[in-house]
């Protein structure tokens, strides 16, 4: 397991081109915060769909070093995503992610994509991450 | 809008291969029963995954003839599967569907599947359904 | 590696609800055929979701069988289908599939699904498994 | 249907963040190069899951407008990647989509994913696409 500071630090260490906020990790669970400015947004003022799947990416990234602990090796196996609404273009995307299993070869997780405030979310996802043996 | 009777007949008359018992139906939400016998498993015991599937798009149609009425036309666009856990073989299957968007030509929609009794999913399945326009 | 006669006696001899013919396999890859009958058909005159669901699984199966021999096991842990097309109800469905990945502990396959005699596919279909690390 | 240049000029004027090189397009199918620089790789010098995402969704995205003309209005739905092997840090990325089914309100294409030069696909994407009505 790894603590919201621990997290926190890793990703400003060793991965710093990670760009959003974490805002609770634990219990299987996380979000995280994505700023958005101009250069997030598509023609017709809304958030890119990359940048909502690069943010759901990083939701799960981040619950599962959050379950697993630093040391764990997640290899990503399979991204769904479903975009359901359009995003607004003057809030932030705040995601909420839910391992729905944490087994040793296998983590499944689910990602809720929100324009902050809202209740309805712009988009879902699902993601499957093989963890390699410990040798 | 349909009701659970209202749907319940619709399948025994319309749908006369359905076999499945509706639990609840209603605020964009459905609930089936499949009852599980021998013939729906796999060696080694368990739920075969094509039952599974058969489940989860019922649960979907379901919901969706609930919230749009016996009228709509909902044609599957996509469905995704997670599976996460085997099944118990000696336990009905609990489909749980909610609609996740609602709209004119789109509805997309999620399904928790369960073995009777347990807490944790046996899988996960996410539908897109083409609404066609109405003349 | 398992041959065509060999998988066809596997599922003879082990999975008596199969029900489908196997056309080819060998090289990462498998044809099958499903003979359509009205049990098949859903209201309207076409093949049933459920129906080229469960025949995408059996196409996967039979190539990873064909591939991994059959003492293999391989646990489905995702499978995403596209629906195209109506498939016509007078026709049997060929289903083939493709092996994309053949790791260690990973199995990707993709399956096309056809009208026979048509060239434009009615669904696709793309499966993961694990494979458990032997002991 | 728009042709490869003007597709240039509409990406170089319109969507100014695009960063990409169209290589072929016509025919349903569309190839794209993505030019990788140390910004776009990971920890362990591999390219990031975010940018193949990136890329497959400008794949289609030029497909689709190569095939429905440049007033298309296409809306992403879902989008399915299966990441298969480690992409290789110091070659570009080769994106080949082929749209599987061009109808009125949905379109549905696949990309393959490729380290220049290599055989074997580094990820596979389907993404689906509704098509609003003309008024």
């Amino acid at each position: 397991m790894a603590t919201k500071s621990e997290l926190e630090h890793f990703f400003a260490t060793e991965f710093t081109q990670a760009d959003f906020l974490i805002e609770e990790v634990g219990n299987r669970r996380a979000t995280i915060r994505k700023r958005i400015t101009e250069a997030h947004l598509r023609p017709g003022g809304t958030v890119s769909g990359p940048v909502l799947m690069e943010v759901a990416d990083a939701a799960l990234y981040v619950a599962i070093l959050g379950e697993l602990g630093l040391v764990a090796m997640a290899v990503t196996t399979s991204l769904n995503f479903n975009f359901l609404r359009k995003p607004v273009s003057d809030r932030d995307i705040i995601a909420e992610c839910t391992l729905m299993k944490v087994g040793k070869a296998l983590v499944v997780g689910e990602v809720s994509m929100y324009s902050e405030g809202d209740q309805e979310p712009v988009a879902r996802a699902v993601g499957s991450y093989a963890i390699p043996p410990r040798k």
